[in-house]
């Protein structure tokens, strides 16, 4: 089967749909994704926090703080765990064993702008497994990676797609995760995919690159 | 080891100190315990929700609705998956292989009131798997089950202690899950209680009704 993905404009509109028509709180929306992400691999603040639960020992890359008072809560949860906030990206993948890229969502597009196209070369650099989320940074939720420059090497060991796969997934080779288990039937048949089979209580699957399940 | 637990006024002041010091939204620790009850067995309106997306055909007996607008959303997450609000308890219960008894929190006491002297009756009558959530409905967090009369001889199948074991346990008899899996150590040790040791991503574990883990 071919592999049906949601385009730029439809995840925008699912994700305001989530919170409008179907009640979903960003809170709700975000620790969701988070575990989601924290199953296949890592993420952002919320799967760090569920990391460390699982017994890892996250550290945060994160020199754009948030004034949003969600992103400052997720981060205060996070310090009351002691899980530290480096600001040396590269010190802190010298020293670690896997890097969840989180740094951009689906709404990026355009020039990656400071301090991040070092972090982005060192990611296309890195020969540590990464695990990226919904879009490897500097990719294009349409078109993939970029076709020259910064970004364009940059090939994630795993993507956790949430929700459904975005349309880059076809220039993405590497183990294929869906996550975000709260898309109810009706919205999946609104936006014209199709909910993954999930297992017992997982909160992924790891489909294959073209979305058969594997 | 003596279970350690929590009281009446220690629960409600972790409550608390969740959502102001550790800065969780109401949102999201309902996510979250919700989520640890779905693994255990069943619950409240998230875990009914969560049940749903494991395959189960949960249906809600709801008959005091708060006018509290999270439990509305929640509510409205349900009615979009189809899930059914019943109106009659014992007709309910003819019908399903399962209850779960999510009906009071641990801050009751006091008297049943109506339309619940007829659930708690139906709790104590049937011969089905009952799963209580904290505290089992018309029991006290502190001296468990009335001495007499309505309640008295309810005994839920399986306790899912949410955060910790509330005193309560002293007088359970059946299998005894831990969910809550976000509460950081320095809380914990604030409060005086062990975090079980979850495992995987699990987001409840299962302990002796002492409270070793098994």
């Amino acid at each position: 089967m071919a592999i049906k993905t949601l385009g730029a404009k439809a995840a925008a509109a699912l994700d305001q749909e989530l919170m409008s028509t179907c009640a979903f709180s960003i809170d709700q929306l975000m620790e969701l994704a988070g575990l989601s992400v924290s199953q296949a691999g890592g993420d952002g603040l919320v799967a760090a926090r569920h990391l460390f639960y699982y017994g890892y020992k996250p550290s945060i890359f994160y020199p754009k703080r948030s004034k949003n008072e969600l992103y400052q809560r997720l981060a205060k949860q996070l310090e009351d765990l002691d899980v530290p906030f480096v600001d040396d990206f590269q010190s802190a993948i010298a020293s670690t064993d896997h890097v969840v890229d989180a740094i951009f969502g689906f709404s990026f597009s355009g020039e990656v702008r400071e301090p991040f196209p070092a972090v982005i070369q060192a990611l296309e650099e890195t020969k540590l497994p990464v695990t990226s989320v919904d879009v490897p940074s500097s990719w294009d939720i349409e078109h993939g990676p970029p076709s020259s420059g910064l970004g364009s090497s940059f090939m994630p060991t795993a993507l956790v797609s949430l929700t459904a796969p975005k349309p880059l997934v076809g220039h993405f080779d590497g183990r294929h995760f869906i996550g975000g288990r709260f898309v109810s039937p009706s919205m999946a048949k609104k936006y014209g995919f199709e909910i993954p089979e999930y297992q017992g209580v997982d909160q992924v699957v790891e489909v294959a690159t073209g979305g058969e399940k594997l």
